[in-house]
């Protein structure tokens, strides 16, 4: 069966880019997010439930909400703090026919529970702002700042947030940064979401690790499996297989 | 100059082999002791300084001092709590003309400080027994199970006590199994051991990791360092390049 296309209004400076898979199409602009390879890296490597309820907080432009409906029939919901990204995230969500599949809240990720109630979710993803907030480079534009620093939410109350979001059982992906492995698995277990699976991502072989991708339990036990490295580039700077896998990927799951 | 090779006593059942480097050799034993791939590795993954004072903790036949003293100046010594174990490095260290490098302690690592005193190593190694006490397969005989499982001391208690025998700015290295990855990073950070460098070992490419290499810094801030993967094994069965370096290593550090 095919649709056909559907319009939605695009604001100035947006563009429509092809999600590469499914005839995905998602709303895009340099000046307020476009998303890069950390989030479609995340949507391939999280446990998703084939029913139930996943919620991916900072949800930004909605590309992960866009990429899971892929590889699941779960009911799909993303939040986001920034209005300007939650209005996109939606008319991507109506440009897809997702509506009944995805739904996009507009709001505070450290509030959702109060209106969820504990435990509502059976996964969840997220693809947090990386740096700290130390008082360093911030010529960014307000969009930009909140996407990549920790001004709304910090490290510990995206994880804090997470465990009460999840049932017991549930299972957290997360994309983040390699330096802050420490923090993050210290977090992780003081908020009972124990670390099963890590996936380090490295630009070459021969180069160190510039993205950790982290599978957590809510009140598992202990065992952490660390998969086979993904590299990104071959020795020719092309693209290595299993990137054009995840990227044309089909409903597989990460193995 | 060429020394006459020394010779000292062998004990039933223990053979003597070539450390494949320096031409150093070492008192081994199926039924007591031998080292694996993970000594070699840690030993060449450390952070050494030239010059001060290196602690070994857990150094069983002492391979981990032997081969260390090939890569610095610095006074080694190594602690052991089985007497058969630190019997059999005491006379690897005099096989090799070392005595005045390398110390061995028959003792507990728990009990060490209480004559250092706190801070007195500028570096810690550790090959630590990988098995928590869970009441499973104990069909080792005493020798190698207190070599494998947490009997003489828990993860906690290596942790701890490297804490104290390091100074700040002191640097533990350990190798570990992946599995337990969660538990040692939260424990390192609770006893202000930072982790800094992690190297993640794999059989194969397409394998998961089995070994881990840990650095950490005692006082330290957080930021992790995940270098590039080091794989065993060669698609066609043969050791990698890097693995064959390291065990005809130079004085070279990791790189």
């Amino acid at each position: 069966m095919t649709q056909i296309p559907k319009e939605v209004p695009l604001y100035e400076q947006e563009r429509l880019d092809d999600l590469l898979t499914h005839q995905l199409r998602i709303i895009q602009s340099d000046e307020v997010f476009s998303f890069s390879m950390d989030a479609v890296l995340l949507a391939r490597f999280a446990s998703v439930p084939k029913r139930g309820r996943i919620i991916d907080l900072c949800t930004g432009n909605g590309v992960i909400p866009l990429l899971l409906s892929t590889r699941t029939e779960a009911q799909i919901e993303g939040i986001e703090i920034q209005p300007r990204l939650a209005n996109m995230a939606q008319r991507s969500v109506e440009l897809n026919y997702l509506e009944n599949r995805i739904t996009i809240r507009e709001g505070d990720l450290r509030e959702l529970v109060q209106e969820t109630g504990h435990g509502a979710y059976d996964a969840l993803t997220v693809n947090p702002p990386y740096m700290p907030l130390t008082g360093g480079d911030l010529k960014l534009n307000p969009h930009q700042a909140i996407a990549r620093h920790e001004i709304h939410c910090t490290l510990e109350e995206v994880i804090s947030s997470s465990m009460r979001l999840l049932r017991t059982g549930g299972k957290m992906s997360m994309v983040h940064k390699p330096q802050r492995l420490g923090e993050i698995l210290t977090l992780l277990r003081q908020y009972r979401l124990e670390p099963k699976v890590i996936r380090f991502v490295h630009p070459r072989a021969g180069m160190e690790a510039n993205m950790v991708l982290i599978e957590a339990l809510r009140d598992g036990k202990p065992d952490v499996r660390v998969l086979p490295p993904l590299i990104v580039y071959e020795e020719n700077g092309e693209y290595c297989k299993e990137i054009f896998k995840i990227y044309y990927g089909s409903k597989e799951g990460r193995a």
